[in-house]
């Protein structure tokens, strides 16, 4: 299984989290935040493309996993939140990466086991899952969180592929 | 006077004009469309940014100008060309390039004399302006139309920058 960078876009903060996934180990490599709230906005967005270049170099991940977007509160700031994003996407896809996009909904499913958790509860159990000393700032938390998601989607992917091929056995007899 | 890439950043359609400004002569160099309009959103996303880059490797342009967005439809199309907007600007930042933002009246107000112009008088205004043989695509022509207003708008400062000095004499003498 393989090393998954889970990002979490803003035009101000970008969270990060990084973490390895064996079977059902899951392993904290890296998470953090990359703050661009005072640069110019095009040196906002070289900076958040920049900070996870050196990260994917750094991690070689091969997943990438971001949250979907579904509503934005309002164009302006959608059409920021979209310029960070496509950022972080170029970022990840210029280096070869799956780009992976996960609903809130699914991610908050497989990190708290409820679709409707609220972000206390996501850190809470993202400190759980990965035995963190302390609850990561809340932008690192989703980050870690989408991550986290993807892991649980590609087991459950490859259980029901596996699941897959003996059905398919047994058609073909 | 620099080289400039001037873009029109579209989730299916990039358009994307170089142009040479020399004092009052500008030379037309390129100008085309960036079409991903059936791939996948993360391979849309690389494949501006990585057009846009071949064509600085291509040309070395020192100055990039881009269209302000004042007023996206909706949330959703605002999330999606801010996206395509992100993977332009970081193309433009990561290579070194000045990024200026002009918005529509400026450009319109630059190339057609009216901020109030339509997309067909820029169409021909753009023709006109660089000789062309035929009118460019629609968005070739904005993203060379926002490439004409940077070239004005820097001759302007010029010659603004270049009056400043002499009054700054007169009040020191």
């Amino acid at each position: 299984m393989p090393i998954i960078l889970g990002v979490d876009p803003g035009s101000r903060i970008t969270g990060y989290g990084v973490i390895r996934a064996e079977g059902r180990l899951i392993e904290y490599l890296d998470s953090g935040c990359i703050r661009v709230g005072e640069k110019p906005m095009a040196e906002r967005l070289r900076v958040i493309f920049q900070s996870l270049a050196t990260l994917i170099g750094e991690y070689r991940p091969e997943e990438f996993a971001i949250e979907q977007v579904f509503m934005a509160r309002n164009p302006d700031s959608a059409l920021k939140l979209g310029q960070a994003r496509g950022a972080a996407i170029v970022s990840a896809a210029t280096s070869g990466l799956a780009v992976h996009e996960y609903s809130a909904r699914q991610v908050k499913q497989a990190v708290v086991g409820t679709g409707g958790a609220d972000k206390t509860q996501v850190q809470h159990m993202v400190q759980a899952l990965l035995s963190l000393s302390r609850p990561p700032q809340a932008d690192a938390a989703d980050a870690l969180a989408v991550a986290l998601c993807h892991a649980h989607m590609s087991q459950s992917v490859r259980r029901l592929s596996g699941a897959g091929r003996v059905r398919g056995g047994r058609v073909r007899g």
